[in-house]
């Protein structure tokens, strides 16, 4: 389970991943980003974790559902490892053999940052379990949309009231996505989410379109 | 996850495991283990991997169910590795604690010595997995049920034709099992499993005495 630093990147197709808070709009961009690759010919999958298999559905039936009662720390971790795999081996791989552009809404990072800013378990173990998970398969790109806590979680319900502690929780998850994004430039954007939404679709499909050549992706303008 | 060489090993209660192939006689010896504890006046609980916690009887019908479909190496592996979280968290770990004697009917081993007989994944990474999720906790003795396969499956099921390939697995898991016991004598007994019902029972019941003592295990004789 040694962990390269440097993670595998696929030789064929093209991983985007979507990560942020709450309410950054990370959805509204997979879909905007899906929406102008198929104009231009490419072949898409849009997923998301965890759930997005057979399997992972019945996972995360398990880990919400009332009748399963509380849940170890560590099974909580391994289940949505399990989850990984399954997403990984039998949903994004083959989708990127086939040179498809692969776009996910959430991926290892949301692991990590949350997992660290809970902090019941050391988040380099964590890390090792979802890197051997997913055969430390890692997005050519990983866009991270970028808000202050408040404001994301404002967008849900705005009467809530913003306990100390869980902003503080959603802090720690802010800070471990940009430091991961720091870590790795070339792997990494940072966008505001508060600028408009056309405005952030422009800079990710700047960030995207180089990465469209022909050896790696199908499709394409002619 | 670094695994420590030589395990952890619970201060209190006493942790005894069977392993061994099918049809050794594992449940017999357990139930027989338990009578003759419970005789003597100690708090015994008897358990099984996999599945003997809410959350592990889910993962046994995922694992199991047709309608989950074929799932992924790594993901089988992890979802086992849940279930095994889960059972020394809410079970073993607990019963261990108030001074009981945990008897299970199979345990990591099975884990190493199946994955290994199969192949599929390397067997280092899949115990580093198999070690994180139960915390490295090892049982204070280990009871390998030693059979040859032919004997063991042929209890079953005597018209079973045993193929080549097959019985080799299970040559496989039988040699894994004598590996693991060979290589730490202080943790492990070998017995025949061709020997009579009694006869083994004493014998479990001679390595398992001296571990009786009254720091670790509550009740016992006054």
């Amino acid at each position: 389970m040694e962990s390269e630093r440097q993670g595998v990147f696929a030789e064929r197709g093209l991983f985007v991943c979507f990560e942020g808070g709450e309410g950054a709009g990370k959805s509204t961009q997979s879909r905007l980003l899906r929406a102008w690759l198929e104009e231009r010919g490419h072949q898409v999958l849009l997923t998301y974790e965890p759930g997005d298999t057979p399997v992972g559905q019945e996972i995360r039936r398990i880990v919400l559902s009332p009748e399963t009662g509380a849940l170890s720390d560590r099974t909580e971790v391994l289940l949505y490892a399990a989850d990984k795999a399954e997403h990984v081996d039998t949903v994004v791989a083959p989708a990127l053999a086939r040179g498809e552009v692969v776009i996910t809404d959430r991926y290892v990072d949301s692991t990590l940052a949350y997992q660290g800013a809970g902090r019941t378990l050391p988040v380099a173990e964590v890390e090792q379990v979802a890197r051997w998970a997913t055969g430390d398969l890692r997005p050519h790109l990983t866009v991270v949309l970028d808000l202050e806590p408040q404001a994301g979680l404002g967008r849900f319900d705005e009467r809530d009231r913003i306990e100390g502690e869980s902003l503080e929780f959603h802090q720690r998850v802010r800070a471990a996505f940009l430091a991961m994004a720091q870590a790795d430039p070339a792997h990494y954007v940072v966008l505001d989410a508060r600028a408009s939404i056309e405005e952030i679709a422009a800079a990710v499909r700047a960030r995207v379109e180089p990465l469209l050549t022909p050896e790696a992706v199908a499709g394409g303008p002619a």
